[in-house]
């Protein structure tokens, strides 16, 4: 056995680069722990129908979570925890503060932002009071807390759930509530610090992971305003042309312009002409190139964004992680409020002994500068310009998720040092005492909720949940003032004075 | 200054009882932090009118969350997360694995389960598809995830937002969406050591958070049960009867029984009846004074309850706790699910030197046995014994906001460790390489945004923020391969091989 000892959250190092590299999820593999009866893997979602036997009425219904939704088991969220610790602790290597808004906002705030997407926005029952809805993204209530509270500067993380009334593909980590882990920062700065931060960022997350290869691709909402200018495509259609290019990753070509031509009104001259730049990906020789394009070097709004992208790729290439960056003309990004840089990670091969099957991986990080957004909720119209990452954690939890699927080694859901135990009858006064002096010394104990259990059991429980050790007490022991201290995985037993108990857990379970 | 270094999450060893006191939150005491913009303490809800500036129409629309709801600032996330950390530790030094299910389940899944509270249910917007809910409590959703996975075993915790449509009154702590920290043990087990445990949680977590002395109280729907059952109060009456009761320690007896007489229908005399039960409170001599009452006694409930309480009461005294616990008749709870012993806990004087008037503090977590609620859920209606405790955040961050108010320390927001700074302009490329370096290494590093800022600047943002280091390089440094490290509480300053910098960061700052 193979007990990975849990991490401790939030303020934990993480060492990466070079040879310090943190041990891979990908290369740990665990296994379903025989004694835990949670459902793992995917939710079942179509359970027998079961009998609600209530006072007020039985009632025939299905038992299950809605819709796009999923519990987490106990090992499922120790998968979880390790995901968020690895993303929080990047977070604040990078200095961010933490805030949190609530789940649901006026819906009113949320209007306007998601362009077509609003569509796809819970709102809650109109039951008297404010119209509410879900929020859609931490990216609209951060800046509603912005204008609210008049920050012009702040660096900040937030990681929550967020709702989404889309078609779920849950094995595939799509969810209708998922969480997003986003870092953000607000204020107005020299061009393209903050923007290589957040990539820094991303590049870092997707590596200590190790998930496999990724790649992220970037591009500028001027360059693209600016290539759709010189196509002859109206700033009417800027938010819908954007919206249908950017299906270019999941749909051919063939299937992008017929959408930009029989949805979207666009010409089909027009759309090859697109077509001819957003098919288009490379580095700093692309954007060399497109600086002498004749006629998008004409176009202000492109220049500027041309301008950036070198810049961006300068201050990558101190990083050292131009490599993984590729300047991608057919990423649009489907939201709104875009005004600059965006950005999306892929994740190009997961790398897994235990996968056979390759894994269908989606964006896996995500985002981009809004400059204007705040400006939305202020009341004077002022603007704090913003660039930030959400990483979606639910497909990183999917791969992860096959991985300890396919693994043989377990996993622990607790982290238990100290099973209190006894061999004798009618010793519960006993085991309680001890137990009790062991949680006010900090020592994370148990003990079976029987009054008399079997001594064999109690070792059992041991092995079954990787408790390391055991506290044995009977009447020798208690009338020689000693407790049995029983290492689980190598049998050997050693008496400890009762009052150096703690003492000599702690010592053992440090080394 | 006295800058607190923030803990290290989930799981950090706390320790206490006896002299080794986890140092009070109520002692230490924290002021605004000058240059966090954040609006601080109670959320101001009634913004002046914003102009939306959204391209789809000018609206006028109220700038802030909604009703009952609140945002949390960077500070307040730093004590939200002390406050979490020291729960956590104690539901894992008791040995309990986590889950997590979704913020709505269906409308059907939590009906019938609240008797006179259903009301305050969030219902979702019906968009087509199921019909939902947001989650009133956690107990609920846990007794359906236990069903639907025919988990018959299981020790677990579960911090998340539940929802409220009550009548908010934030400055108490009272909102629409607040936290609840649910601790429960499933499972068939001998009596009442399971329940033990759960009071002894929350003695643990009162005494480390050190927010005033604290009383429990205990009682057991199986001995009100009997209660009502000898004062006339007929079965049906029973749930709404409680719920009567339950408002004793809001509202005088004469209201209670007005309640009783005029709402509830009971007769006046079988409420004077209740009355002479329900008034009274102790401590073991009142369970045996119960256990004497001649028609007390006769009530099969009442002796289970009875009988219960003592073996409660005696493994409290092993705990070494019983001496803050109160068997008092009053204590009814208002849900209608619990089915034995009950339970709520309430801080007696909140001990302050800042705080000028008492602050009115109402429960601070409740709980109790629920044996019948998994069995609701249950195809077959197996029952799955629980019981559990609830520790309600909001109260407790109320309390520590206002000492924050009137304190006049600082509270770090951030972990960052060191500051890297130049005193040369045209150094931003050399200042982006050093700091890639540094958190490639693992260390929490931040530089400021500009490409040339003054040095007096960045040495002020490490007054200001609390960053104990500043790492400065500059021409001279750069040809010596060294970095200037400057300790900014004392201004020493020393040049450190730039290879050595990381370790030596880390040196320091772990002393």
């Amino acid at each position: 056995m193979n007990w990975l000892r849990p991490l401790a959250a939030g303020g934990c190092r993480v060492t990466f680069g070079g040879q310090h590299l943190t041990p891979s999820w990908a290369r740990r593999a665990f296994a379903a722990h025989p004694q835990n009866q949670v459902a793992e893997g995917v939710v079942k979602l179509q359970q027998p129908k079961a009998q609600l036997g209530t006072d007020e009425g039985k009632k025939n219904f299905i038992l299950k979570p809605p819709k796009g939704t999923r519990d987490y088991s106990p090992k499922q969220m120790a998968i979880r925890e390790r995901v968020f610790n690895t993303i929080i602790s990047c977070f604040k290597r990078h200095g961010a503060e933490v805030i949190d808004t609530p789940v649901f906002e006026l819906k009113e705030t949320l209007m306007g932002k998601y362009g077509e997407d609003s569509k796809l926005i819970y709102d809650l029952k109109d039951q008297g009071g404010e119209l509410l809805s879900l929020r859609y993204d931490l990216t609209v209530p951060f800046a509603r807390y912005l204008a609210m509270n008049k920050i012009t500067n702040i660096k900040r993380y937030h990681i929550a759930k967020v709702y989404r009334r889309d078609n779920p593909a849950m094995t595939r980590g799509r969810y209708r509530e998922f969480y997003q882990c986003d870092f953000d920062i607000a204020g107005h700065f020299d061009p393209m610090i903050p923007d290589a931060e957040c990539l820094k960022i991303v590049h870092e997350i997707l590596s200590v992971l190790q998930l496999g290869d990724f790649l992220i691709k970037v591009n500028d909402r001027r360059i693209l305003n600016g290539v759709f200018a010189v196509c002859g495509i109206p700033d009417s259609l800027f938010h819908s042309t954007c919206s249908t290019v950017d299906k270019l990753n999941k749909a051919t070509w063939e299937d992008v312009k017929n959408e930009m031509v029989g949805e979207k009104g666009l010409s089909p001259e027009a759309a090859d002409r697109i077509g001819e730049y957003v098919r288009l990906h490379g580095g700093l020789g692309l954007i060399e190139q497109l600086d002498q394009d004749p006629k998008l070097s004409q176009n202000k709004l492109a220049r500027e964004g041309l301008g950036d992208m070198k810049l961006l790729f300068e201050y990558l290439t101190l990083f050292g992680i131009a490599d993984k960056i590729s300047f991608d003309l057919s990423l649009a990004r489907g939201l709104d409020y875009y005004t600059g840089v965006i950005y999306e990670a892929v994740v190009l091969q997961p790398l897994n002994a235990h996968r056979e099957e390759p894994v269908s991986m989606g964006s896996v990080a995500g985002g981009g500068r809004y400059d204007k957004l705040v400006g939305m909720f202020d009341p004077k119209g002022r603007k704090v310009p913003c660039v930030g990452v959400s990483i979606g954690i639910e497909r990183l939890f999917s791969i992860m998720e096959q991985e300890v699927e396919a693994s043989k080694e377990k996993i622990r859901t607790t982290e238990t040092q100290v099973l209190v135990a006894t061999p004798q009858k009618n010793f519960l006064d006993v085991k309680l005492k001890l137990i009790s002096e062991l949680w006010d010394s900090g020592i994370k104990a148990e003990m079976l909720y029987k009054k008399n259990p079997k001594l064999l059991n109690q070792l059992q429980y041991c092995e079954d949940t990787g408790i390391p050790l055991t506290a044995i007490i009977g009447e020798q022991e208690l009338k020689d003032g000693v407790v049995k201290l029983r290492v689980v995985a190598s049998r050997e037993e050693v008496n400890i004075p009762r009052e150096k108990l703690a003492e000599e857990i702690r010592r053992r379970l440090e080394s």
